[in-house]
C-alpha cells in the first residue's frame, strides 16, 4: 500500500470538520487559524510497543489511547483541544490494523472535535506520536507550579483501575472489563479540565502514578502535601480486584490511569461541586515542605516501596 | 538516568529565548502567544534508525537533521519557525548520544530562533518526532494547489547530493565530503520559503525525489509540468562523482535534498532574482496536463525506470 492510500485511509475514518483549519491533511504543513486572547496550547505523546502497550494490543485502543493520553495532557492545562498532528510507523502498511487504528483515533476525535490536520507515516518498529493543538484564555491555564500552601488536593474518577488491568495482564489472570477499560480505553478528563479554569491553582494529569505526579506539582510549586490514604477514591472493580494493600499500591504508584489531580484554595469546593458535581474527591492538602507524605488513619506516614513511575515494560 | 535528567541534558543544549513562549518545557503542555492576522503553520516528521539514517549515524547528524526535515516543510509554506517539539525514542539513556544529539538539533535551532517548549521521551527503538510551529501572514502560504499553466517551474541549490552520497554509502565507495554533508545535514531553505512570499505561487520540498514531489503540485493544482533535464542544476562534487546517466537519475528521483520546487508567474524571474540573487534555477514550466514530463535537450521524453521515491531503505 503506498502511503497515499494509507493517508486516505486515515483521513477518511478520523474526519471532524472545523472552521479554523485552513488547509489540513495533503500540503508540507497544516494551516490553522488561531484566537485572539488566547494562548496556544501544545504537547506531543509517544507510545511505543512493547513498553506502552503489548505488542498484541488491539489497533483501536492503540488508536483511541494514543490520542487520549495527549488529550489528558490538553486538559490537565484547563485547554480546549482542537487539532491533532499523527506520526504513525508501522511494521508494514496492513490495512486493516490501520482501519481499526484509524477508528481508534477517531472515535475520540470525533468525542472531542479535534480535527487530524497532518502527520507522517513511516516504516519501521509499531510506534505512534501524536501531537495536540488546543486554545486556553489568556491567564486562565493550570500549571503545575501554582498550588499554595491550604489548597486542597483533589483527584477526579478513581485510581488505580488501568495499573489492576496491568497486575492481572502480568500475572496471566483473566482481566477483569471494567479495569481493562480503563487501561487500554482511557477517558481523558477534558471538560472537567475546562470547568476547573477560574478555580483550581495547579493541575496535572495521572499518568506516571498519582504520587509522582503529585510530586511534580510540589517540587514546581515549592510545597509539600499531605495526602489520606483511606481518602483515595476507588472503583468498585479494583475493590474486588485486589487486597487492600495492593489496592494502596496501586492507587498510589500505579500509572495510566489519565485522571486529573489538582488543587483548589480552600473555601471553593462548593463552587467546584456546582460545576462538576461529584467528578472529583478531596484526598489531601498542600502543605509547607517539599514532597509527599502518605498517611493512614492515625496520621503515620505511609512509605511507597518504590517510585510511583510503572509503564508496560 | 532518570527522565528528568535527560530532558535537563537536552533543554540545556537547545536553549533559544523567545518572548512568546508563555510556557515552556516542564508542564503537561507548552503555552504559546500566537500572532494576530497570520496562521499557524504545524507540521511533524518522523525519522527511524535504519530507515531514514544508518543505525551507526552520528548523533549530532540524527538531532541536526530531524529539526531540519520539518524546518524545511515550513520553508516550503513560506512560513517563519517559531517553536519545536521533540519526541525522542531511545533503546537506553546514553548521556553521549543525548548530549550530541541535542548539540545537533539545538545548533539548526538557533540558527532559525527555534524554541524548543516541549516533547517526550520514552524507551525503544531509536526515532524522532519533530514537530514544529511557525507562522505565515493570512493569505501568503505557498501551497501544493496554486500552480497555473504558464507558470516556471524552478529550483533551489542543486539536486541529487544527498542522494549520491547515499549511492556512495550503498556501494561502499568513500563518501565525498561535500555530499556527506548535503546527505547528513540538510539545509532547510527557510530564509528562501520568506523571500517567495507575494510571488511563487506553489511551493514543495524536494524530500522524495523532484519528479514526484513536482507531482504533487500538479495533482493538486491540476496541471502538468514540463522539465528540462539538462537544466536541473548539480553540483560539481556530484559531477565528479557519477557519470551523467546516474547523474541525471539521482537529480530526477533521489530524496533528501530538501530543496524548494517552486512555480512563479511568467515575468516574476526578475523580481525574485532580486530578492534571492542566484539561489535558484528555472527548470521548466507549467502546462495543460496531468504529469511532470521531463524533455531532453531534443525534446524527447525521458521515462523514469522507477518512481522517485528513494528513502534509506
Amino acid at each position: 500500500m503506498a502511503e497515499f492510500g494509507l493517508i486516505e485511509r486515515i483521513r477518511a475514518r478520523t474526519h471532524v470538520p472545523r472552521g479554523d483549519v485552513l488547509l489540513g491533511i495533503g500540503d508540507d504543513a497544516a494551516l490553522l487559524a488561531t484566537r485572539p486572547n488566547e494562548a496556544l496550547v501544545v504537547a506531543t505523546d509517544t507510545m511505543v510497543a512493547g513498553v506502552h502497550f503489548p505488542h498484541d494490543a488491539a489497533a483501536f485502543d492503540i488508536g483511541w489511547k494514543s490520542l487520549a493520553v495527549n488529550l489528558s495532557d490538553l486538559a490537565a492545562m484547563g485547554a480546549a483541544p482542537s487539532h491533532a498532528l499523527l506520526a504513525l510507523t508501522l511494521p508494514e502498511a496492513d490495512a486493516p490494523f490501520i482501519d481499526a487504528f484509524a477508528e481508534g483515533f477517531g472515535a475520540l476525535a470525533r468525542e472531542f472535535g479535534v480535527a487530524l490536520v497532518g502527520g507522517d507515516t513511516t516504516s519501521g518498529p509499531l510506534a505512534v506520536t501524536v501531537t495536540v493543538l488546543g486554545f486556553v484564555p489568556m491567564g486562565e491555564a493550570l500549571r503545575r507550579d501554582a498550588a499554595r500552601v491550604g489548597d486542597l488536593v483533589c483527584v477526579t474518577g478513581t485510581l488505580g483501575d488501568a495499573a489492576a488491568a496491568l497486575y492481572q495482564w502480568r500475572s496471566e489472570l483473566p482481566i477483569m472489563e471494567p479495569l481493562a477499560a480503563r487501561w487500554h480505553r482511557p477517558a481523558p478528563r477534558v471538560s472537567i479540565g475546562l470547568a476547573l479554569r477560574g478555580i483550581a491553582r495547579a493541575a496535572i494529569d495521572v499518568s506516571d502514578g498519582f504520587v509522582a505526579d503529585l510530586d511534580h506539582i510540589c517540587a514546581q510549586s515549592g510545597v509539600g502535601a499531605e495526602i489520606d490514604a483511606d481518602a483515595l477514591p476507588s472503583s468498585l472493580a479494583l475493590r474486588e480486584a485486589v487486597d487492600r494493600i495492593q489496592r494502596r499500591r496501586l492507587q498510589l504508584s500505579g500509572g495510566d490511569d489519565y485522571e486529573l489531580c489538582f488543587t483548589i484554595p480552600p473555601g471553593a469546593e462548593h463552587a467546584l461541586r456546582a460545576r462538576i458535581g461529584d467528578a472529583f474527591t478531596i484526598v489531601g492538602r498542600i502543605v509547607a515542605g517539599e514532597r509527599v507524605r502518605v498517611l493512614d488513619r492515625d496520621g503515620h506516614e505511609i512509605v511507597l516501596e518504590r517510585g510511583g513511575y510503572e509503564h508496560f515494560s
